[in-house]
C-alpha cells in the first residue's frame, strides 16, 4: 500500500518550523508496512488543501494530511476537506461532549471556537485524542481512507499510536514485526563493515541504519503473509544481529540510555547523586525524564562555578588551580564528592568545554571528562567531542549514563566492537 | 512570485532524514521575496522525479529541486530531468575541468563516476560548487527556470546563498521583510480574540500564529514593491501589535526566555541559583543552553528526595511535613535558601506533580509550585499544567523562567493580556 502524506501549515511551508511531524509519520507508517509513495506541503489555505488532496486522491491508496485542525480562522483543513469531498460540516455529538467535559475538568476558559472542533465532515469517524480538543478524523472516501490529525506533535503522534497504525496495519493484512536494538559509541560505518551482509540471509527482513545523535540505532523489520514465520525469522535475525553487536547495544526497542541505568540501579539497590559542569543539568534532567527515578536519583548538583564545586561536592582548591576545572582529577572528585555527600552508593561527574568559547589548544571545545564513582572505586574517560554547544551537551551526558551503565553492568568501559 | 520546491531522495521520503533542506531554502527564498507555494518530496526515482516536476512546472513560476546529484548509481536526478525536458545530457567541459582540479587538489581517489557530473541538461547553465563535485544547475525551461542543486546540506546551502538567491531576487524585484514576537502564557485562541481584524489595517501583511510547547510566537511579514514602504509598514504593524499583546511577549526574533532571563540578570548585575525537584535539572538546563551564561548560573540544586531539601537548601522538615515536598511553602524556601546557600541574589524554586504517578485529589499530575527570591522578597506561583510527563516539565521550567523574568523587568508577575 502507498500512501501520500500531505503536510498542512504556513509555519512549516515557510521553512520556520522543520516538519517533525512528516518524518515521525514516515517512520510510523512503515511499521504498518505501508510505504509513503509522496509527501507533499501546502499552505494553510482551503484552495490549496483541496488541491492537495485532489492529487493524493489520483495517485496514492491511502491519505493521511496533518495540520490545521485547531479553533482558530487560520485552521481550515476540516473545512477545506469537507467542500473537496462535498460532505458537509456536522456536529459530532460525541466529540462535543469530550471537548466539553475536556474544558470543565481543565477549569479553564476556553473560548466558544473550541467547540467548532466538533463539527466533522459527514460520515467521518472520530478518533478521540487524549492530549486536546481536536480529534483524528477517518474519513473512507469512495474506498480510499483519508486521515486527518493535528499539526500539534504530541497530540498527532499519540493519535498515530492508537488509531493509525493499527488501522492500516489491519488493512493490509500484511504481518509485519520489527526489533530495534540501540547501539552507543561506534559510527554507523563501523556497524556497516561489521554487519555486512548478514541481513541478506533473513527472508523478508530488512535492516535500517538510523544514526542520531546519541547513538545508531538498527531496526530490523520482518513481513510476509504468515505471522508465524515472520515472529521466527525475526527472533532469528535479532540472535544473529546481537551476535556481532552486542559490545555497543544498550538497549532494545524505544527506551534510552537513562532508562537502561535506571534498571540497573533498581535491579542492584544502588541510588545515584549527579555532580555536572558544562551540561549545567542536562545530565539530571536525563536520568529524571523516566517516571518513577526518585527511587534511584537522590539529588543532582550543577556545579557551574569553581566555588561551588568546592563548597558542595568537597573538590579541592589547589586540583582546581593545579589541573583547571576541566580535567580527569576534578571529574573524578566531583563523583566521589557527589556520592559522598548524598549519601548514596554511586555519584557521576562531568566537567568539560561546551563551547562556542573557553577552549584552549590544551583543551578544545569539546573536550570532556566523565567519572564514576562506586563502592569498588572509580572509573574515568576523557571524550573529544564534535558539534554544536547544544550537541556537545547532548553527547556529554549520553557518554555519562554509558560510563555508568557500564560500570553498574561489569562491562568493559570503553564501546567497542570486538568479542 | 510563487515557487515549488522538490526534495528528492529516499532517506527523506523514509522519514530518517529530516528535511532541514528545504526548511533553509524556503526560508533563504523567503529573504528574496520569493513564495515557496509547494513542497513535494519524492522518492530517487527517475518516474517520481518527472511526475513530481511537470505537476510543478503547471503550477509554480519556478522550480527548485534538491537531492540526486551525486555520482552514484542511485543519484538519478541530472538524467531524470534531462529526459522529462527532453534536454540530453551533453558534457560541459569548464565542469569537468573543475572537477578534475579538485579532485587532483585534495589528492585524493575519487572514482571515475563524479566525472559524471559533468554531462547537464542542454542548454543548462552550471554554478560552481566551492565545496563539492556537483554543480548547481539553472534551465531556463520555456522561459520558467528550473533550478538543481545537490543534497549535501552545506553544498546546497552555498549555492543557494551565492546563486539561486540573487537570481531570484533580480527576477522578482520584490521587497520582504518580517519579524517574530514571541508571547508566553495566554492561549492562541485568546491572542487571537485580542488582535482580532487589526492585521487587515496593515498593506501587504500577513500575521501568522505559530504556537508551540512553549508560548505563541506572531509572525508578521510585510512585503510589496518599494522597500521604504514595507520597512515602514512592518514598523507600524509591530508597533499597533505590541499595543495589544505587550503583557504577554518576552522575546522579539529567535530568542528564548532563558536569553531574556540572561540579558535582563547582565544588566542587572546579578547572579542566579536553581533549585528544582519535578523538572530534575531542566530549569538549570535551560539557563545555561545559553553561551556565556556562567557569568549569571552560579549553581543548581536537583533536590529530588526529602533529604537533600533540607540538607542543601534548608527547608524546614516541619514545613515538609505540614505541607508535603509539593506545596507553595516548600518552593518558597527552596528559592530563598537556593539564593542564601550559593551567596547570590536571585533564587528560584521549582516543585510539583510531573505524573504519571504522585497525583492526588488535591494535587493532581501538572500541579506545580514556583518561587523566585530576590533582594526584595519573594513571588510565588501556582500552577495546573496539562500534557505528558515531558510536557509538564517543559512548561515548568518555561513558566519559571518567566517568573524570573517578571520579577527582573519589575512586570505583573501573572500573563495577561489586559493593559
Amino acid at each position: 500500500m502507498q500512501v501520500e502524506i500531505v503536510t498542512i501549515g504556513n509555519e512549516v511551508l515557510s521553512g520556520r518550523t522543520l516538519d517533525t511531524n512528516f518524518a515521525f509519520l514516515a517512520r510510523a507508517l512503515e511499521e504498518a508496512s505501508v510505504q509513503v509513495g509522496w509527501h507533499t506541503t501546502v499552505s494553510d489555505d482551503a484552495g490549496r488543501i483541496a488541491e492537495g488532496l485532489a492529487r493524493a486522491l489520483e495517485r496514492a491508496e491511502a491519505v493521511v494530511m496533518t495540520g490545521g485542525l485547531g479553533p482558530t480562522p487560520d485552521d481550515v483543513t476540516r473545512s477545506a476537506v469537507a467542500a473537496a469531498l462535498q460532505r458537509p460540516l456536522e456536529l459530532d455529538e460525541s466529540v462535543l461532549a469530550s471537548i466539553r467535559e475536556r474544558v470543565s475538568r481543565l477549569g479553564r476558559m476556553l473560548p466558544a471556537s473550541v467547540e467548532s472542533q466538533a463539527r466533522v465532515p459527514r460520515g467521518a469517524l472520530a478518533w478521540p485524542n487524549r492530549l486536546g480538543t481536536a480529534p483524528g478524523l477517518l474519513i473512507e472516501h469512495h474506498g480510499k481512507p483519508v486521515v486527518l490529525l493535528p499539526g500539534v506533535p504530541n497530540e498527532m503522534e499519540s493519535l498515530a499510536r492508537e488509531f493509525l497504525v493499527p488501522y492500516l496495519r489491519k488493512k493490509t493484512g500484511r504481518a509485519v514485526e520489527s526489533v530495534t536494538l540501540r547501539t552507543y559509541g561506534v559510527f554507523e560505518s563501523m556497524l556497516e563493515e561489521r554487519i555486512g551482509a548478514l541481513p541478506e540471509k533473513w527472508p523478508g527482513a530488512t535492516l535500517a541504519y538510523l544514526p542520531g545523535w546519541l547513538g545508531v540505532d538498527l531496526r530490523v523489520t520482518v513481513s510476509g503473509d504468515d505471522a508465524g514465520t515472520v515472529g521466527q525469522v525475526l527472533r532469528r535475525a535479532c540472535g544473529e544481529l546481537l551476535a556481532v553487536v552486542r559490545g555497543v547495544v544498550y538497549a532494545e526497542g524505544a527506551s534510552g540510555m537513562e532508562e537502561a541505568v535506571g534498571e540497573l540501579l533498581i535491579r542492584s539497590g544502588q541510588r545515584i547523586a549527579i555532580a555536572e559542569s558544562c551540561t549545567g543539568g542536562l545530565l539530571a534532567k536525563r536520568l529524571t525524564d523516566t517516571p518513577g527515578s526518585s527511587r534511584y536519583v537522590e539529588r543532582g548538583f550543577v556545579t557551574y562555578s569553581n566555588r561551588s564545586k568546592i563548597e558542595l561536592l568537597g573538590v579541592e582548591e589547589a586540583v582546581l588551580e593545579a589541573h583547571g576545572a576541566v580535567s580527569a582529577e576534578v571529574a573524578g572528585q566531583m563523583a566521589i564528592g557527589a556520592a559522598k555527600r548524598a549519601g548514596v552508593e554511586i555519584g557521576v561527574g562531568l566537567t568539560g568545554v561546551a563551547g562556542p568559547d573557553g577552549g584552549s589548544d590544551e583543551k578544545p571545545v569539546g573536550t570532556v571528562f566523565i567519572a564514576v564513582a562506586d563502592p569498588a572505586g572509580h572509573a574515568l574517560r576523557k571524550l573529544r567531542l564534535i558539534g554544536t554547544r547544544a550537541a556537545i551537551r547532548e553527547r556529554s551526558a549520553q557518554a555519562a549514563l554509558d560510563l555508568v551503565r557500564r560500570r553498574l553492568a561489569g562491562l568493559p568501559l570503553e564501546p567497542s566492537l570486538d568479542p
